[in-house]
């Protein structure tokens, strides 16, 4: 295979640990070749990156559920790719994968990393390489695994997710649905907050940007009965909000907080928190890695979901490796709809 | 019972609602006299009256677990008294109760409120009057549940509890050493915290009064394998102290926020909230009376302790009723040294 020879890998490296919004000059961009592989080590070209919030927290130092990056390394991410080079059994040249890719055009596994990259072969006669990367991908498996393990939605009750049109809350605000629940979505403007309702078929959707109290007056409306289980994506103040509302016995999924991951103060805590003691109410956080032995069964049933007709589900694509460092910022000023997928290369 | 007639009830009464600290000024002193039950009703005499800081909590407006002692209405308290007079085929004259018999010398109950009153006979054989309002009483079963049914400690996990000379700590120290526990408590000054240490059999015990860094280089010292379950009964810097210090799947029981109570300005909220997520941990309020149809187990079990030795009680007690308001001020200012009993009348 003489042609991996011509090729350039183009890489986005974390060059400096932003403070607060992460910027162009924070990134270094360099290129390296690709080479064949050895013994029982692939060559993976990327199709299309994963962006997600969680990003943001993987650029800090310190002590979290997963190492930080590290300055001068490849930027993290997941995605989904081709293998084009294979001298390991379990792959061959063709298959799409999905796993460990990180911002760049080509990944290069040494046998004694495969494990660590978390390659797997994806099938993409159950959904698209984007789908793959939504519900049927890491904000599909933490949605779904959050929803379903955390927060035990009962049918009749009360589902309130933030960051509703977002990845993870399509997932969770359709499966809610499907279990027979009165769901409500927080989101960002009308289109998003009309998307998930006439689209998604969530019963209702506040949008946190109309006024002040928009949040606190759409849920007395949206949510008569109170509200059971909250999927927080956001924290911040729509999570104090939520917290006036809560029934007994209520689930919070503390599953993000992107309201305050670029804050260059401390986190806001929130204050309404003896809400749980007045309520016997419930806060538990969830990381989707937990779950992995799990996913074949989530992926299954949500393949089912989209065959049928049941769940759809949105990207929102940009195109070009280049623009990654923009394109991520998309995240935290709300301007993506729907699940923000960079596209590096077409099949 | 002629006797009755020459009685007079001194009461104490919520004359408004408190900003800050209660003062003397905010209740009134009122008299009535005590009149003879007609059918189905009793007259008890007041011996002591357990204080405690969800006092404080009653006396705002607003939605809570129960309703607000309203202003003019006698005080709301936990007692145990004596019957002195009854008209009820289940109480007889002599017995020995426990109840909500209010800050006053006498409780009047007619038929249709023996209910509400929550009058039942307790054991003087297996529990002094005042350990009855402690280990045996509502912080005791406080302690008990919240440790046993939120908590889920298992042996050899390191439980930490806040307040741990008070009602609540005492008894979740103890019975988490009883079940094998590592227990760390967080007390005001080097008596309190000697005592848990020397008496009670804690492992050791943070004074948070000794400086700024405290509570964090105490949790560093004492609990060498993280923190596996949190009584919390203090809230502020304390709770998002510890919450830097969690261990996964680590659950954080929300029993009270007394730090909080008292505050002109708003709770402060858990800045450190975010690790729940990363720990995939767990904040669980819990309120005492959802567990009533179970009381008397645990105080069978725990009657068991006090009479092997495996557990002690200690109460604070000041005399008089008529001391009342600056009593309950000693449960914020932490003067108190054990469960804070106001005693009323001998037996």
């Amino acid at each position: 295979m003489s042609t991996l020879a011509t090729l350039v890998n183009h890489q986005i490296r974390l060059a400096a640990r932003p403070v607060g919004l992460p910027t162009r000059d924070g990134w270094s961009f360099t290129e390296e070749p690709i080479t064949e592989p050895q013994d029982g080590g692939v060559v993976v070209k990327t199709l299309s990156l994963s962006l997600d919030p969680a990003m943001r927290g993987w650029m800090n130092e310190g002590k979290s559920y997963i190492p930080p990056v590290g300055i001068g390394e490849v930027m993290r991410a997941g995605g989904v790719g081709k293998i084009i080079a294979s001298k390991n059994k379990d792959f061959a040249v063709g298959d799409f994968v999905s796993g460990g890719l990180g911002v760049q055009e080509y990944l290069q596994v040494p046998a004694d990393q495969i494990k660590r990259s978390g390659l797997v072969k994806i099938d993409l006669s159950i959904g698209t390489v984007n789908q793959w990367l939504n519900v049927l991908g890491m904000p599909g498996m933490t949605g779904y695994f959050g929803l379903m393990d955390v927060g035990q939605p009962k049918a009749g009750e009360t589902v309130v997710v933030s960051g509703a049109a977002g990845a993870v809350g399509q997932t969770v605000g359709q499966m809610a649905k499907i279990k027979g629940c009165r769901v409500v979505g927080i989101a960002g403007g009308p289109a998003k907050c009309e998307w998930v309702v006439k689209e998604l078929g969530f019963d209702a959707c506040i949008d946190y940007k109309a006024g002040p109290s928009a949040v606190k007056d759409g849920l007395k409306e949206h949510c008569p009965k109170g509200v059971d289980v909250y999927f927080d994506n956001v924290g911040g103040e729509i999570l104090d909000t939520v917290l006036t509302r809560i029934n007994r016995s209520a689930r919070i999924i503390i599953c993000g907080a992107i309201s305050q991951y670029n804050n260059t103060t401390a986190v806001q805590g929130p204050k309404n928190y003896l809400s749980l003691l007045v309520n016997r109410a419930r806060m538990e956080g969830i990381v989707v890695f937990d779950y992995a032995p799990r996913y074949h069964l989530a992926v299954a049933e949500m393949a089912g979901y989209l065959k049928d007709g049941r769940m759809k589900s949105k990207e929102d694509v940009v195109v070009g490796l280049n623009t990654f460092p923009e394109t991520l910022i998309n995240l935290f000023n709300g301007s993506n709809f729907g699940k923000l997928v960079l596209q590096v290369a077409k099949e």
